[in-house]
């Protein structure tokens, strides 16, 4: 499918549907919204899909990997090989994504859209690297209009492909040191807001390293004038491949009505290009958890989400989405297991 | 065991373990302190068991229900019946905290320790009746002293039997219609605050029922001056059964070094006595949400807790317990099953 068939594609979701779904909470034995957060997810979740009684979904998680050139400025607390390392890492089963997809019965599918390192062929891994990282956005733009399309693109066949195989959830994860960089170059051109309002301390650099990494960012969008009204050309100039990438996973989800759980920060970047792209887009978002990262409640304010969780999770790869998973399985199973007032035998609210 | 040897053996936890388990967590493959309150939320559970490299313990959900003369003064939107038709309800299998503990592969026990209704002998109902729900607390005392202390003793078995078959994690659950008001009472005897600071709108009662509940609580304490300093005391005056049976519960747990995860506001209420007849139990119990219901947060101030979710329930049964004893068992994974850097061959933060 085409980019534009996909974003075409990406319909309103189905508000009858919510409104049958919500009658349905209303009946079971429960006082009225006493599941509050429970019931709007899978009240969204139904709108989202068209189903009114639907099963609990298989998962995927999508932690995509990449490398960023802007890392060489000093941006992050870890050098760049740790993204390749991490990878492994993943495909071993050892990272924190692994252990939380396992508890909440997700797969987690691995990316190479850029990592700055030849993997070979190793079981597991998905070979989809555009390019050996970005170049640095401080210097120049971080990718081509057409690098950041490819990178877009194979993020749309990757749900695509998730959705004919039966998927019915998709995570969004990513690895890539120094990724927080260009997902707060993007927050303060789609949002309007002032860099500073969206940079935060990534991994953990320290005060020095935080005025730094503002001023590299500041500078980059001084440089580039990536134009807001033009979602592309901003991920290419200060973004990064698995934000394009991801981009891409939101839009390919949202044309295949599956779900789409976001986890933090950089996951609220990329979103922020998808919706810029298509915003019916937002509606097709969940947002797991609401990230330590300063900037996270910004990207959710301007996308209308509100987190399910908020945890002081900083790590990325999927994790918080992971959490948030299991959440939409709790809320599909309140719908559909527990038992209604007339099916029980309990009296209602008295007159 | 008495009550009184229970009290005695609840012990500080185990500080030394809580730092080991901590410094694993910062070899692990992410940045220091990323996991946040997955984190805080493992060591906590090493620190109260004793156990460095913990495996993920069986669960049971304790729902204790018992009915309240209070309920009589119109300040419950649902009628008292309501209270064994749930009993029923959750031994079918069809009540929010059976689907949320199918889901985190809890067992729910279901305790009769006070329901105004003879349920005969029926498959899965613990029988652990003390009396036909409690008098009217705005005209008497709810119960007498020796009563509330016969329901705290069998919190505290019950919680001792299941330690002994090797159950390491305890949620708090109740059923009780009516059970928001001496919930309420509790609160502002023990926290000193004023009643209508610590009055909710329960299952969803108007401003006028509101405002009436409020002067039941009131006239209920000027009349009895339940003593502060004496716990007992104020379960018995102004509590319910479900509610000194949770409390002996906490106590029993504690006791067994069983980690506690508290449900809502009247899980806090019990929390609030059990830390009355024994301050140390705080350190044993895990907050799984902040409930909708007003005067919640100030029983987790004042017990020093920090409640892991924010999903705006307040349904009870012990269905946040549920999700919250899910994110207990994810941190224990957290720490056993992540790889370290050295394992993973990642490189730590740059000098």
């Amino acid at each position: 499918m085409t980019f534009d068939e996909t974003v075409r594609l990406i319909q309103p979701v189905d508000a009858q549907i919510a409104a049958r779904v919500q009658a349905r909470l209303d009946g079971l034995t429960k006082p009225l919204g006493s599941l509050g957060r429970l019931e709007e997810t899978v009240v969204r979740y139904a709108a989202i899909t068209g189903e009114a009684k639907p099963n609990v979904p298989r998962g995927v998680v999508f932690t995509l990997a990449a490398d960023h050139g802007v890392a060489m400025e000093g941006v992050s607390a870890y050098p760049s090989e740790v993204t390749p390392q991490m990878v492994l890492n993943f495909l071993r089963g050892g990272a924190g994504v692994n252990v939380l997809a396992r508890h909440t019965g997700v797969e987690v599918r691995v990316v190479d859209i850029g990592v700055a390192y030849d993997f070979g062929i190793i079981p597991g891994l998905i070979r989809k690297k555009v390019m050996r990282g970005t170049r640095n956005l401080r210097r120049e733009p971080a990718m081509s209009r057409a690098e950041a399309t490819q990178a877009v693109r194979i993020g749309i066949d990757l749900a695509a492909e998730a959705a004919r195989e039966g998927i019915g959830l998709i995570g969004t994860g990513e690895m890539g040191i120094g990724n927080t960089t260009p997902s707060a170059a993007i927050a303060a051109v789609m949002t309007g807001r002032a860099v500073a309002d969206v940079t935060g301390r990534g991994t953990g650099i320290d005060d020095a390293g935080h005025i730094h990494k503002i001023q590299v960012i500041q500078e980059a969008l001084d440089r580039h004038r990536p134009d807001r009204a033009d979602a592309l050309d901003v991920v290419a100039k200060v973004g990064g491949l698995e934000i394009a990438g991801l981009a891409g996973v939101i839009l390919g989800a949202a044309a295949a009505r599956v779900p789409i759980v976001l986890d933090g920060f950089i996951a609220g970047a990329a979103a922020l290009i998808a919706a810029g792209i298509q915003p019916l887009c937002c509606d097709y978002l969940i947002a797991s958890h609401r990230s330590v990262e300063r900037g996270h409640q910004v990207i959710l304010d301007h996308l209308g989400l509100k987190a399910l969780l908020d945890l002081d999770l900083r790590l990325g790869e999927g994790t918080g989405a992971c959490l948030g998973m299991g959440l939409v399985q709790a809320s599909i199973k309140i719908l559909t297991e527990m038992a209604t007032f007339g099916e029980a035998g309990v009296s209602g609210r008295e007159a």
